[in-house]
């Protein structure tokens, strides 16, 4: 708590002006770095603008691995591949943390077999969703029920025989933002759908895909189980053409068949693990501030969006850091395990630093899991009297176009548990105005991150984790405050 | 000839001067249309504009017959949609011309398996080219030759085992331009690689893929048999962000082995055909305007650009004049077939007037095959007495933002046998930019059309289809001229 006396000081008024400007209604006094500090901030911002360090990794990782499925032989290769790395870049005490995993897997290749039979016979790209059954051994054949949107499926008739025989689709579309908050509104269809349609007696579930893209490529990513079944039935997204082309047929007034042939299913326990690895602090080296990204990715892309450049922005920024020297704290640099299949290796850590006493030790925490594109914004999520550390850190960013967003949000997603547990986290917003057109299809690709952009990333990655773990500023709600709310 | 004599008129030397600017160095008199022709021919482009009709018909065709390979079913249910669509439009002497097609498939479906297997094991995205064999029952395994480019391929050790039990992969990158010019020099690799393969004993070939997306699609597209030949080893295009993958584990020094099972072969003989319709001439009948696109399509999209575009915008623009009344000249619009595998419907089309002594009464052609994005440019290539006719027709469809390009080149692909034996061609040129982002991919699809675009195109359509058809101007070489060169 002394920290945060010494470090707030009487600023212009201005920066207080900028705070009420962006929805904090309360006037606070300006924080104020250290000297050195700021100078060796600045000096990695300008060092990373000239660095090609994390589009090697990405390139490394999406080339040498390629697609990496949570809990396959390729996640492991992926973890040796960390290991290898990071131990190469220096890092200090790179080691690997496994947990288990129920295997699910698209069963044969990333080809799956959907068609309409009639009225207009011609092959659809489709792809199953992560936690989809099969279909039965041969196939099957099936009309389409045709729903507008989620809501129309959820607001039908619900006894268990209203759908039986028939094969659900759902086509709502997703709306493209610079922050993505289409993603979350659309994406309900993906986590239930097949749940409202198999309680329905549907044989099976095709929604159009998530995601924004005209591209022919099918969206895939994990279903939800909200009270833990397991799915009985195929579920595939099918993509926009393809739905554009279903809509049309349905409007026309003609019954649609399609038939499907899919191996998808739970293959039991496997293992699969986070990669850690650290830059020891050099004043109080038990306090950690964890960044990261996630090593796996879907299987029909390579992952360089999601997440390749994550590992690379965060382990190419520690890296800069450390040849500037050691902040006061460490650097925890974690490439997450089987993120895609519901943060299991976030869960794994999180629960981990339960069990070693460790977790209070965490001092903030983000992760970069949003693409390559440039970042344009800072959130903090931080105790009030933290705020203004956020709001200066902000101005010492705007030469690389980045904004002061709000104090509320998360840290990335495998920063979901820490946080829940009481982790302060912030996050670096980078556009995503298009993320949604490559994430999750085989189209998330290498060469679709552009490396000045990704410079850019790490120019603010750098910043910001100097500028956390180089002071003794406490983040987080002062004990007593906790105590009596 | 008279008719030469008595159109062309003396105008203000500011057309004569235009001539000079695009090229032509001889000064010539201009040419005035008729006012009614005119009233009319902007009449037309008006009315177009605010018409759907090009778009839907090439929904209903995309939608309802979806792929359409030559020689399959799809093709032959296209050519009933065909006749069905022409009748309902009001054309008359509506009918289908067969012919025999030797068929090419690719097999099974439109995926195709073929994977990295070393050193770093992933599938690719991939689709065999027209024209390919299948690997041996059971797929096969090859170590990857890398050549540059395809100047490289020709360039190397040409003895018949250079190549024994090896892949062979070529990778020169198309350029995109406007007018499409880069596609001849990159589709060479697609044309002939194979038989330079073949003749170095390779067990296959890979291309990357000719067009000029980044998206991971596989361009296909037909070989060629320069001695008529067949080829007897697989080969294939990989999509654009497979072959980075390759050339970048290339570049590393790794060898790469990469496994491949299709199913690609030659099927037989079998019934294709082009679909044909009128709208009978008022005063010369006898003569005849064709205009058209391309029926049929490559298998792995729907042949929205490629050519239902065409289909859509000629069709569209006939009746649209159809509307207005007779021109003196007879429109035909043919709907070619086999396109794709060779203009086999085209030289099918050309034999046939041949034979039935008609050709010579085929006035000017030119078809519609390159998508639907803003048509830009008007090129002729008539007898120089013909070419003020087409300079002042620029002059009328100036407000369409269309350029008056030189009076030499083709009328679109179908119109290359017909060219060939003497009829003259204009072709309005869209702006191909894009094109091949969707070319021959599963991309291809309607989505993909703006209608806006589209209505422009029918606009540029009716009036030069109108204006050839609403004159009495010959527009080839006068039988005297020809006989003396």
């Amino acid at each position: 708590m002394t920290s945060f006396v010494s470090s707030v000081r009487t600023m212009a008024g201005a920066v207080v002006s900028l705070g009420l400007l962006t929805g904090f209604a309360f006037a606070q006094d300006a924080h104020e770095f250290d000297e050195e500090t700021l100078r060796i901030a600045h000096e990695l911002a300008e060092t990373a603008l000239e660095s090609d360090l994390a589009y090697e990794i990405t390139e490394s990782l999406t080339t040498e691995i390629g697609p990496r499925l949570a809990g396959t032989p390729q996640e492991a290769r992926a973890r040796e591949w960390g290991v290898r790395m990071m131990t190469e870049l220096g890092f200090e005490n790179v080691r690997i943390e496994e947990f288990e995993l129920d295997l699910w897997t698209r069963g044969r290749s990333i080809y799956e077999e959907v068609a309409i039979v009639s009225p207009y016979p011609q092959e659809l790209y489709a792809t199953s969703l992560g936690g989809a059954a099969a279909t039965p051994e041969g196939g099957l054949e099936a009309e389409i029920v045709f729903f507008d949107s989620f809501d129309d499926l959820i607001a039908s008739d619900d006894s268990e025989d209203a759908l039986e025989g028939k094969l659900a689709f759902v086509n709502d579309r997703m709306v493209a933002a610079r922050n993505g908050e289409g993603y979350g509104w659309a994406n309900r269809k993906r986590q239930t759908a097949w749940l409202e349609a198999e309680n329905r007696g549907a044989v099976g579930v095709l929604i159009r895909s998530v995601g924004t893209s005209s591209n022919r490529f099918a969206h895939t990513g994990m279903m939800s189980s909200p009270g833990g079944q397991t799915a009985n039935i195929p579920a595939l997204a099918v993509s926009a053409p393809d739905a554009d082309q279903i809509e049309r047929i349905h409007e026309s007034g003609e019954t649609i068949t399609v038939r499907l042939q899919t191996y998808a299913g739970w293959r039991g326990e496997v293992i699969s693990g986070n990669v850690i690895g650290e830059i020891v602090g050099s004043e109080a080296p038990e306090e950690v501030v964890i960044i990261g990204g996630h090593l796996d990715s879907w299987d029909t892309g390579t992952g360089a969006l999601d997440d390749g450049a994550g590992v690379g922005i965060t382990m190419a920024a520690a890296r800069l850091i450390m040849e500037q020297g050691r902040p006061r704290r460490t650097i925890r640099v974690v490439l997450f395990g089987s993120e895609e299949v519901g943060l299991v290796g976030a869960r794994a850590y999180a629960n981990a630093r339960m069990q070693d006493g460790t977790l209070e030790n965490h001092v903030i925490g983000s992760e970069s899991d949003f693409g390559a594109r440039p970042v344009w914004r800072l959130t903090s999520n931080v105790a009030d009297h933290a705020v203004p550390f956020f709001d200066a850190m902000q101005v010492e960013m705007q030469h690389l176009g980045i904004l002061r967003g709000g104090n509320e949000g998360g840290g990335g997603p495998d920063m979901i548990p820490l946080q829940a547990m009481g982790m302060p986290v912030a996050r670096l917003s980078q556009n995503g105005e298009d993320y949604f057109n490559f994430h999750h299809t085989p189209n998330d690709t290498f060469d679709k991150i552009v490396p000045e952009e990704m410079a850019q990333n790490v120019a603010a990655w750098t910043m910001f984790t100097w500028m956390v773990a180089d002071t003794d500023m406490d983040f987080r709600e002062p004990v007593e405050a906790a105590a009596s709310e």
